[in-house]
């Protein structure tokens, strides 16, 4: 089982903005893509695999805390790991470092729930499909910051 | 029948980088942006009008020329207009200036074509649907440059 | 003084993703948005008067919770307030409705941190300039949930 | 000297529309990322290399023709070469297939020129810096569409 991943990530011109540092919306843009990586090492594809389940995994909650302006040409080094597990819930958290540095510069959290749609067209939450269930396990050094 | 548009848009903090102006990139989400509010003063739904026709209409091609650079707080006044109308096919042509200036910020040009979904999943073109047909026309001032 | 905006946003083709619904990324980019127009309902540039002031407001952490997806040609109120000020920080919170509706769709909060740079480069935190600070104040509503 | 480079990129949830398919403004944004991967694998940075010399290179123009759809989970191989090079400006080509496939998805083209600020503020085109002008040349592959 899985609970961990590292995505590196440079920090491109279209990611800045006029003060000169990442424009903050990116850090989400790229747990988005560190996740999908994530997926991807396992051997998983999100659309295809959800699809196959008849589920979608809608996020409710994302937050980021912002420590230190990363610039144009910045290599981020970006930690994700399972920070938490429900019955149909996932919470991913990110940590950002520079490639080589101590120092983090922004630490993020997602949530996300396995949901099916209704006769009505509503999303509900269902327990996590075995498929993606077997395959993740909260990161042992995870800290409940429920 | 209807020809053309006109679409203020407000240069974001997010849509600028760190040379200061905007990034190329977002004088094409601009447009689009301009196409659907077109679409909408025309009491037209891009995606509820196309399902109902039961197609989709891709874009096949996108230029812009940058003429002078906006930068944050620019109000931008895009005017938009139909450039030319084949059997499938649209073109839209857009020009940005600053809100009350006379000169040319950028200049874009947007080729789409209307597209159904065959049974091998290709898209393959097809005539504009009467919905639509009926409804735009090519602006009497626009200059063929094919 | 003022403490509260509110802003129409349509969400637009791009800002949607291949589940059909908005982006959660585009929340934050909307909240943006809402900020800058609530400082030009005020008369202020945020990047010229904060040049004048020698100041810079980086965002030090967000979130926001999404209860309702959102979809193409949605039209959203964002109702901006000030929650919370301290000496040199400005806490925003951002209730997202469809337009006319009661429900919310997503609710967004934002921390900013007057800043500005010393002579190491780095930035340090500085009380929120008179400009600013004569004009914001914490809305009677607000809640802290600090 | 250098003239080509290739770059592949992942086609990312967020890059996707309610259509399914890649909105097709993202093919610039993966043309930019592209151009600076290739300055990067030249020992360039394209920031302070520029301000090193004292100018800038903005775009002054950009174009795509969007030839086949692509989706979630794509890995494209971005094949980009220098297409021309004037006294000041540079012509990037971009042809873009799926990862070991023959078809081409799409093939952008971007102008850049070399310039600096003026007196007045104004950029002003400039002859190339040596710093580039000696790194790259034109692909001899490359024909002359002008």
């Amino acid at each position: 089982m899985a609970y961990e991943f590292y995505y590196r990530r440079l920090v491109h011109w279209q990611d800045t903005d006029l003060a000169g540092i990442i424009h903050y919306t990116n850090y989400f843009r790229y747990m988005d893509e560190a996740e999908t990586e994530f997926y991807r090492s396992l051997g998983l594809h999100k659309l295809k695999d959800s699809s196959a389940e008849g589920v979608t995994c809608p996020r409710v909650s994302a937050s980021c805390d912002f420590v230190s302006p990363a610039v144009f040409g910045d290599e981020l080094d970006i930690h994700l790991w399972v920070a938490k597990k429900g019955r149909s819930s996932m919470v991913y958290e990110y940590s950002f470092k520079r490639a080589q540095k101590a120092q983090e510069v922004a630490h993020g959290r997602v949530i996300c729930v396995f949901s099916e749609r209704g006769r009505n067209g509503q999303l509900r939450s269902v327990a996590i499909p075995e498929r993606f269930d077997r395959v993740f396990q909260v990161a042992p050094f995870a800290i409940d910051s429920t």
